[in-house]
């Protein structure tokens, strides 16, 4: 019998790349989605193709969306800058409805696929002033999701599986050390260089770095 | 005081053109939304751009997703023909989450412009078969979509209107007119032509052609 197909998030970040491996890891034949919609750091797009080779995906979509159209991101319009210090309340990194989209997408393809489960990152402990990363819109996107297509309709149930969700980056980074996962090949960075080297500077960078400082693990992250 | 702002989601079809007409009459400032995503029938897209001046909206965008590579409708994937029988269940023209999709990128450019209403023309009379149409889908997309952004956080509320909902054809076509739309505008075939002529023969035809019938009122549809 083959395995269960999900559809797993990647960025090529540090968080959606210990996802895969955890995805990997329950047997899941896992069909890896990242997304090209005008972000600055595309070095993570590279980084997402790879891991998702590394490590033994079915498949690797990109989708083009072009989410600058819209605007209201320091990730996505080029008239704001990125804040290389801790800001209060919502960080103006955070791109409107951006995992509300993401989720909508890895929606259509897992129809298309068949797969009952989507995999994501997102994480309520580092990003708590991004509303899209709490477990409450998590389960309100699920109860939607089921509504919204084919597979509610004929009682079958899709779940989003967001497993990093409560965790700390240094838990994020232990659970990954422990399976097998090569950080170096992520990209984490707002503002990597073309070879995908760190700024360390921005909040991810900030964040990033911690989460090996307190998880007592070399950091393997290049930075510029 | 200004008038409040809404997000109206236009296909330049003749469903969601009467829904601009309806956010207009309700005095709202309209920014109306449409999505280059791939579909056959890029006449539509004129279209919104038309009808969208013509009717006085604010601002028209149009976002690029390419909705193609996840494949699965014969609107998207060029290796499925569209039908021109009627079909039994969820037809083959439904795209996979495509209003779900649509929806969150409203959702994105409402929480930019700090709209607190999105109008959308989903018809769960006509459009029976497609999960994405029904009134239980678009309220639990609200609820999610109040989770999900900033305007949640702080205690804002959106909504997500749909007033076509539980209409007939028949029904939105003399809505229209007494508001006063110019349907020879909108372009609904699946199928049409470069001119934005109609081929009459597909299921959105179909019922385009008997809203205008039942309604007892002149189809002004160019069709080729």
């Amino acid at each position: 019998m083959s395995n269960p197909k999900a559809v797993v998030l990647v960025s090529g970040g540090l968080d959606s790349t210990t996802v895969l491996a955890m995805a990997q890891q329950q047997k899941f034949d896992c069909y890896t989605l990242s997304f090209d919609y005008g972000q600055r750091h595309r070095a993570e797009l590279m980084a997402a193709e790879n891991t998702s080779k590394t490590m033994g995906a079915v498949e690797h979509k990109v989708v083009k969306l072009d989410l600058g159209t819209i605007g209201g991101s320091a990730l996505t319009d080029e008239s704001i800058d990125v804040p290389e210090e801790e800001t209060e309340g919502i960080p103006i990194t955070y791109v409107p409805a951006r995992n509300t989209v993401f989720l909508a997408i890895a929606l259509g393809w897992a129809e298309v696929l068949g797969a009952q489960r989507i995999f994501v990152g997102v994480n309520a402990v580092d990003y708590s002033g991004y509303p899209d990363c709490r477990p409450e819109f998590i389960r309100a996107f699920e109860v939607m999701a089921n509504l919204a297509t084919r597979s509610g309709v004929e009682g079958q149930t899709l779940s989003i599986d967001a497993p990093l969700i409560d965790m700390t980056k240094a838990e994020i980074v232990q659970a990954g050390v422990a399976l097998g996962v090569d950080y170096s090949l992520t990209v984490s960075c707002y503002q990597a260089d073309e070879q995908g080297r760190a700024c360390g500077k921005c909040d991810s960078c900030r964040l990033r770095r911690q989460g090996f400082v307190e998880a007592q693990l070399p950091d393997p992250t290049r930075y510029v």
